[in-house]
Order: C-alpha cells, then sequence, then structure tokens
C-alpha cells in the first residue's frame, strides 16, 4: 500500500489518508437513500464490519464523529443515577466519563498518569470497592498519548464482576487486534477515519445481547443516537436518519479493500509500522511518551518534545519543508509532545519519509541528540 | 444550471442531485482538521451561512443530519419540565416534538390535518390558553406534505408573547425566502443535502441572543450538540469534534456558487419551479395534496394518488423507465401520496424530464384523466 497519490504525508491521527480509488468513490453522485441500490451498500457494510468487529452482533454506522458513537455508547444502556466507573489514560477516556456524568450518570473516575496504561488489578479493585457500579467505560487505544490498554484483560475482570463494558475503539478497531464476542465487550464505537482509510463523518457501533438487554431498561434521554431506531432500519437496509452517503460510499470500498488485504495481514502490518516508527524514533535521540513500551500503541506514536525545541516549530517546518502533518499534544499535553500517526493507508515509505524529515528538521531547529 | 452530469433525475427532496464541480470537492483528499488551510475553509463556509439565513449570529456546522440538527436546537435552549408548543403540520412537525418530549419537556401539539398549513391566530390562542409555555417548536416547510408555513407571520405571534421560537427550516432555507434576524427566529436549522446542493451529513444551526441567553441555563444534558463548544471552536476556525470533511469541503465550492448566482435568483428561480410543478401536474388531472395553493412549497410538490394507481407500481416505473425518482409518502400518507423535490440543483428540463415520464407511466398504468 502506499499514499503517493495523497499530496501531503498526512501523520495524525485521524483523519488519515484516503487511498484515490475510495475517494473516487466518495465523489460519486447521490442516489435515493431510501433505495434498493443503496441499501444492497448498506448490507455490504454491515457484513464487512461484522468481520472486522468479529461478532455475531449488527454493526450499526450514525452520521457522526467518533465522539458521537462514544455519546450513543452511553446513552443506550445508561439511566441518569447509574454508577459508572471511567478508566482514563487520556484526554478521550475523560471524555467518556464526562459525557457519562452530562446525562446524569454517577461517575468515579479511575484516572492514570498521562502516558501509563490501565492495570485490571486495579479494575478489579476499584468495582470491589463500589459493588453498585453497572458499567466500565474504558479506551482502547488512547489517541492521546499513544497508549494501547490490555483491553482483553480489563474485559475479563468487567466479565467477572458482571458489569457493562462500554469500549473506545476508534483508533483501534480495524487496525490492532480486537474481538468483541470472545472478550465479551458489550458497547463498542469506533470511527471512519482512523483504520478505515475513509473519512470522517461516521461512528459504527455495535452493542452485546447484554447491552440490549440493558438498552430495554436504560432511561437516558436519546432520539438521533437511539440504536434502536438504528436497528430496526438496518432490517431494511436504511439509516432512521438521512446518512452522510458519501462517506458510506467511500467506506464500501474501503472495506472491500480491507477485506481482500485480510485482517491479519493488516494488523501484521499495524504492528510493522509501530515497531518501526519507534525504532526510529529512538534512533533518532528522542524519548517515546509512553511509559512502559508493551502498551505503546501501533496506531499512533506520542514523543516527548526534546529540551529546547518549540513543538510548534517543529510542526510547521515539517508541513512546510518536508509536505509532512504532525499532531500536537491535546490538552495538558499541548506543546509537551508530538504525534505521529500511523493507522490505516501506511506503509514503510511513509514512516521512512516522516523519519527524514524530522532528522532534518531537527537539526535545522538546533536539537543535539544526547550522547548515549 | 443543468444537472445532465447526474445518472439519474433524482426528484426526492433531499438527498438533492450535487454538480459535478460540487463531487469533485467532495473527493478531496484529507488534509488537517486542525491547520490553517480548513480553518480558512471554515471562515469562508461561515460568512456565506451568514449571508443565506441573514443573521448577524454565528452559523455553526454540526455533522449529522438534519434530525441531529433538531436535537440541537431542543437540548441547547430548553431544560426538563419547560413547556413547549410544538405546532406540526405533518411528519417532521411530530418529530421535533416527540424530540423534546423525550428530553423531558412539557410538549402541547398544535396538530393540523396533513395538507393544510399552519395558522398563526392558532399559535396566539394557544400561547394565551398556556401562558407558562417557554418555547414554540414550528417547522418552516413540511417536506412530508409539501406546505409551508407563513413562517414570518407565526414568528411574530411568538415574538409579541415573548417566547423562543425555535425553527425546522431543514427543506426551505438556501431556497424561499427566509429571513433569521428579520423575522426574529431564535434557533434555525436547515441541513446540507437540501437547497444547498451537497451530499447529506451536515446541519447548519445558528441561534440569536435570545437563543444564547436561555442556553446559558439550559438544562437538558447535551456533549456532541453542544452549541457552546460549536461556539468557542468557531474562534479558532475549528468544530469541537471531527468533522465530515469531504461535505465541507463540497459546501465550500457550493455556497461560492450559490453567492453568485444569488440569494434572490435562487429564491426566483425555485418559485417559478413550484409554480411549473403544480401547474403541470394538474395539467396532467392530478391532484396537489396541499389544501390551499397559497401554501403549497417550492421545494416539494406532494401529489395525491390517483384512484386505482399504486404509487409504489408508478414510483418504480418512473425509476426503472424514466430514470426519475420521485419520493413515496412518509406514515400515514404511504400509498396515498408521491412527492416531487425540486429544490437545490433544478431548472425547467428537470421538472419536463419528470412531467413527460409521470405522464407515460400514468397511461401505461391505466390512468385516465378525470373530464374537466
Amino acid at each position: 500500500m502506499t499514499q503517493k497519490q495523497n499530496p501531503v504525508n498526512l501523520r495524525i491521527p485521524g483523519p488519515t489518508p484516503v487511498p484515490p480509488d475510495i475517494l473516487e468513490a466518495v465523489g460519486k453522485p447521490m442516489v435515493n437513500h431510501r433505495g434498493r441500490p443503496f441499501a444492497a451498500l448498506v448490507e455490504r457494510i454491515t457484513a464487512h464490519l461484522k468481520s472486522f468487529f468479529i461478532t455475531q452482533q449488527e454493526v450499526m454506522v450514525l452520521s457522526c464523529s467518533g465522539t458521537g458513537g462514544l455519546e450513543a455508547a452511553v446513552v443506550n444502556v445508561l439511566s441518569p443515577g447509574d454508577k459508572v466507573l471511567g478508566v482514563s489514560i487520556g484526554s478521550f477516556g475523560n471524555r467518556f466519563g464526562t459525557i457519562a456524568e452530562i446525562y446524569g450518570a454517577d461517575v468515579t473516575m479511575l484516572p492514570y498518569e498521562w502516558g501509563q496504561a490501565a492495570q485490571a488489578d486495579d479494575v478489579r479493585k476499584a468495582l470491589k470497592a463500589e459493588p453498585d457500579i453497572r458499567a466500565v467505560l474504558v479506551t482502547h487505544n488512547e489517541t492521546s498519548t499513544g497508549v494501547t490498554n490490555a483491553l482483553a484483560q480489563i474485559a475479563e475482570v468487567v466479565r467477572e464482576a458482571d458489569k457493562l463494558i462500554l469500549v473506545d475503539a476508534v483508533s483501534s478497531l480495524g487496525a490492532i487486534p480486537f474481538e468483541m464476542d470472545a472478550w465479551g465487550l458489550d458497547v463498542v464505537v469506533t470511527g471512519s477515519q482512523k483504520g478505515w482509510m475513509v473519512p470522517p463523518g461516521l461512528a459504527f457501533v455495535a452493542m452485546s445481547e447484554r447491552g440490549w438487554n440493558a438498552f430495554e431498561s436504560a432511561r437516558m434521554p436519546r432520539f438521533y443516537f437511539d440504536l434502536g431506531k438504528h436497528r430496526e432500519s438496518l432490517t431494511k437496509g436504511q439509516t432512521p436518519f438521512t446518512p452522510a452517503m458519501s462517506v458510506f460510499f467511500g467506506l464500501d470500498v474501503a472495506l472491500a479493500r480491507m477485506a481482500e488485504e485480510g485482517l491479519e495481514s493488516i494488523q501484521t502490518r499495524h504492528r510493522r509500522m509501530g515497531d518501526m516508527t519507534r525504532r526510529e524514533i529512538k534512533a533518532l535521540g528522542l524519548e517515546l511518551f509512553c511509559e512502559d513500551e508493551r502498551f505503546a500503541s501501533d496506531t499512533v506514536t506520542a514523543v516527548k518534545a526534546p529540551d529546547g525545541i518549540d513543538v510548534n516549530a517543529l510542526r510547521n517546518m515539517m508541513e512546510d519543508e518536508h509536505n509532512t502533518v504532525l499532531a500536537g499534544g491535546q490538552a495538558k499535553l499541548s506543546g509537551k509532545i508530538f504525534r505521529i500517526g500511523h493507522l490505516g493507508l501506511v506503509d514503510e515509505s511513509d514512516i521512512r519519509l516522516t523519519m527524514d524529515g524530522l532528522a532534518q528538521s531537527l537539526e535545522k531547529l538546533g536539537f543535539t541528540r544526547p550522547s548515549a
């Protein structure tokens, strides 16, 4: 895979580069969203998504960002007053908890220092300390810090305690190992502009049998994000409200392309990209933000800003002189890290280009690598 | 304007046909949604939208359907328990009321027979009968029945009573006369796939000063649809959550094109299309669903199914033999009407094509026009 036709080396953790054949599909003319051809497209998309979620459940496609998907996860299974444990290792973990709180859940946060991964043991203890907790919110891959949680282990603990587990898989699913049914996940959310090589605009959400049971009695208000409406429309190959059709057109092509590459090959490629990025970053004399490399993300790498280097100056130079777009740090990490996205459409040449640009930019900005 | 390049004569009231130059923009590669070029695009879009809403307020672009926009309107100015008057002349008027109810408002409906327009006098009486009402929900153009409410007059009544007025302008704004500030509207919502010639995926929402004051104390839960977050991000040319960028790219081109045609010319063209459609429908011996032609919509025409003609058979024949897609009736109008969209990219040749197909299809299906 190559993204040479993409005019810019877009190395942010979403939106990710979209290959030309998918962009061509995105630019297709409108059709009737209640007609037979579009219904066939929705059915193809759903079947493919199920194979990537590895679930027997339906996967519903909502026209919103990943954050909209997180909101859908919360409001479809919870009621105001429900006790919720919010596991947070960064910006998006905090956001998940905030959404639940805004809708009236009684949220206890289990926060970690940014750069760390969550520990299943801590989750077990938190659930023991507060037996009334109904649901656990957890981020699989924390985009803001470049850390991947050991989701299977955390899920096991949540299953043992018989709680619901709601998962933000926005920047993991479709790129790194993930098994919704086998891991016993109850609500899973991801977004189109990450591993899927399509533009932003869609969130994909699936719910377990337990999730659907909780849905029946959940009393948080919902209309646009009502998954019951989405499930019902899906039986006709439709969405309850007019969907972002252009992104659907692209997704149809993207999923066929991903199926051709194969789930295992995709995951192997992302692992390789993650390894290569970390190796090269360290070879440049830079430091990973992730504290324990075993939890380093294979979709996004956060790098500590070296002493004396202004992150904005570095990012601007990378963009202006090397046609490469990097992400900065979010919230309290602003100015302290920069991030390199390596998910979706990415291969060695993209990382090579990025590292060459970084080496030259850092030198120009006066960075001298610490002696070993 | 012509849509000859569009492979199908898409005559549903949204999604509407998208011209090739706009589709080309929709298919453009991704960029950083937090970068300078995208910020410039957001600023261009916002400035144009203000000129079409005819407002001094900011217009915020949300990545969702028009229904998501209606939900945003409700949750940003109301609190659970607030008394609300829901004026409904069809399916979308009912939906607006339902959303408010789901979020805990105490909704009184002012329903009309479908096919009728709302009367300002009735609204005045309803507001007198229930002085505690805080807000009035009203549909400008009811897509399900092809009826346009006299919004300026209704708004005048609501202003006199000093209530908030929340307006569903999804299938009117950008096509027929509309003046947010002059009419004193408090929350206005429209959708990208209607008069704007772009694909679905975006809702545009603006709030009056009164609306923003109500926002400060409104207690319905909101996160993804929080207009405060949108307003804040807009100061940086951003959206709070990753936007449906492809549709933004298209919208940028569409708004420039609309500005070139000019608001008045666009409105005159829609008036002409509405007139032509109604004239031709009657010339075919068919009957308009709208009871009083003074309120007939200039963006969508609903036509009564003639005796003995199966609407689905007619629509299928139009699609298979005349490459023309018509809409059916929604909810209780299913099978009883069909609808012709004439908004956005439309000119005489599109209506001509539609009417020729209708004449031939009706004859083939055995329709004999009633003698005059």
